[in-house]
């Protein structure tokens, strides 16, 4: 059984501090200070350049993948570290294109993650392929057999809505498409088993459920029957068979190695390293087990609560990641007002005020007093300062 | 007058060692461990996501970039950081391309970094272009009027050859052609001057003669006539004119800020930012003569001294950066013992021994030693582990 006191005791959470926005940036591992303290003075300061071979920096992509393949479904040697998530989706999706010639179809919904639809609308305008963008509910019905690139965030960055990813990938195989999935919102959150799912490539950043750090590298997922057919658009050299024989053409590294593009960043991954430390008394389904209860007990406090605001999450736990939204008009004053009063989540235009359960960190305690001050901030009108002002000074 | 004893005790420089190999991973300037440190508990840990405009996360890539500006012979708000260099390779080159419909040829040569020579062939198959790429020596001569791009390294990692930037901008220009430099060795190693050579982009690394760390973020510029009109491919949402309005379609943003592309990594930019504090108050002449010196008194001293190397870099300082190599067709363990002897450079295939100089930190003392730590490894043979030993026992 996992010991969520004891993971909750490896963070630095500020005190009077209720956190519910790790979903976009995780708080800082007590141990990543330590760590990359000491990569900085034992390895960069003493041993130089020698630290490539020596500290392992050259092999920290796969190290670092290894320990995150785990929480994914994935197996060892399946996983790479590096660049952003941004880049990772240009990678894969370039690759995944690439396996599928004759078809210029990639589909996907406007539940993604902005970011994704750009690299993919920047992809597709160079190689001449064509991103198609349905709402996540038409997503099954406009899999046709014209597709080349399934490519979806499983839980949406909004509501918190999470795509049945093994029937959605058994779908397109069906119409001989391959699926891209990310794993932003999923990847520390919930139980995700790519391998069971048998999806062909997926990305992910570092930085929210695996508190990575503020920029923390992303990671990019084959599965094993593509790693070596798999050619990317982003060649560079730490992709390469033979880096350092410096040779002119480029000949892709076996597996996932060639889905390195530049030198790894050492630092980062190096707090990140640390960040993962955290994982390895976790039980996944555990974890589940423990999102789903906070998220559930937050959706019954509010709604018996705050009759203020709607929900904007699925109520089927099934159908939700570790996030829960609700929607207020005026849900960027609530938001401030909610902040300000020590219980952190954020806020996504137009009226979502978006709370994020990280396990690993947040309890009952914060469930109890999120709901508690939401209420206590709708009821005495607190988050309208106008208002709030012109009845405390009347009474 | 740049007081180069004042930048040495800026860095931690092991004690014994002459480090002779900036031009690959820079030494820890003193100040990065601290600030890093800093910026983990004072601005990850206590204001978690609020970092990001509190702590000035967002907008670090543009005023780091702004620092790195001087050095290059840029403007304020010309460059931005972020990714690797083979990525801002892509990134420009794309960019580049796009601004120059109806010609598909990118020249570049075979001095050239191969990793940008990778992004550039895998660029082309993507986008249908051609790259041609030829000796160092006859890049002017093959610059043709269906030129689109001139990619180049300014200083070849291997010889420390210097391109004419002006001049084969000016030839590029002519033909109708525009300018990538890749100044990888070029920047904080030379005075580099790309608005009097009127490049059109130019992109670097950060982790050589800038000192950011292993793994540090690059950087990239564009001349300010392309920086509105420039469409890369790589589209990313922190390139979007309003990454928070969280849009369908990619709007790029104005300038320079629509090459970046993914979150920034924060934890990186902070021990780059450090080390560019370093460079405050160094006046890039003084740098670029106190390099001539440092590099013309190794090759006076090694051509005196070691009859059994032979120049491989430009004789004339002027053709040259500030890295210089030797030839030697024992090179690899002649490089071994050198740095057994406490002077560090590098090797790199077949027989290239490199070293290189950076006036921050190395020094007469560096030179001297260098010199004579290679004469007598030379002369005595204990590169030559068999025969020193047999040589060691019969006297």
């Amino acid at each position: 059984m996992t010991d969520f006191a004891a993971t909750r005791r490896a963070f630095h959470l500020p005190s009077g501090i209720t956190y519910l926005d790790g979903n976009s940036l995780g708080p800082m591992p007590v141990a990543a200070a330590d760590r990359v303290a000491r990569m900085m003075a034992d390895e960069w300061s003493d041993m130089l350049i020698a630290g490539w071979n020596k500290a392992g920096w050259y092999v920290q992509p796969r190290r670092v993948g290894d320990r995150i393949a785990r929480l994914i479904g994935a197996g060892p040697g399946e996983v790479v570290m590096g660049d952003t998530l941004s880049i990772k989706v240009f990678q894969a999706l370039s690759a995944a294109l690439a396996l599928r010639p004759g078809r210029r179809a990639i589909l996907s919904d406007s539940g993604n993650f902005p970011s994704d639809l750009y690299v993919a609308e920047g992809l597709a305008r160079a190689v001449g392929a064509e991103l198609r963008v349905v709402a996540p509910e038409d997503v099954e019905a406009a899999i046709t057999p014209d597709l080349a690139v399934l490519m979806l965030t499983e839980v949406d960055y909004r509501t918190g809505r999470r795509h049945d990813m093994a029937a959605l990938t058994a779908r397109a195989h069906d119409a001989g498409a391959l699926t891209l999935w990310d794993l932003a919102h999923s990847a520390g959150a919930v139980d995700v088993d790519l391998t069971g799912a048998d999806a062909d490539f997926a990305v992910g950043c570092t930085y929210k459920y695996l508190n990575g750090g503020p920029g923390a590298p992303a990671f990019i997922w084959t599965h094993p029957r593509h790693a070596d057919a798999a050619q990317p658009i982003l060649q560079g050299w730490m992709g390469h068979d033979a880096p350092f024989a410096f040779e002119g053409g480029y000949r892709p590294a076996a597996g996932i190695e060639r889905m390195r593009v530049g030198t790894p960043p050492v630092i980062a991954l190096t707090a990140l390293d640390a960040a993962l430390d955290v994982w390895d008394g976790v039980a996944m389904p555990d974890l589940r087990a423990r999102s789903v209860e906070l998220t559930q007990a937050f959706i019954a406090g509010v709604e018996a609560e705050c009759p203020e605001v709607t929900l904007n999450s699925p109520r089927d736990p099934a159908l939700r990641g570790s996030q829960v939204s609700f929607r207020h008009p005026q849900g960027h004053a609530v938001m401030q007002a909610l902040i300000a009063a020590g219980v952190v989540g954020d806020f996504r235009a137009p009226d979502v005020l978006r709370f994020g359960f990280a396990p690993l960190y947040n309890g009952n305690d914060d469930v109890n007093r999120a709901v508690g001050t939401l209420a206590r901030i709708l009821r005495d009108g607190s988050w309208d300062a106008e208002k709030f002002h012109h009845k405390a000074a009347v009474t």
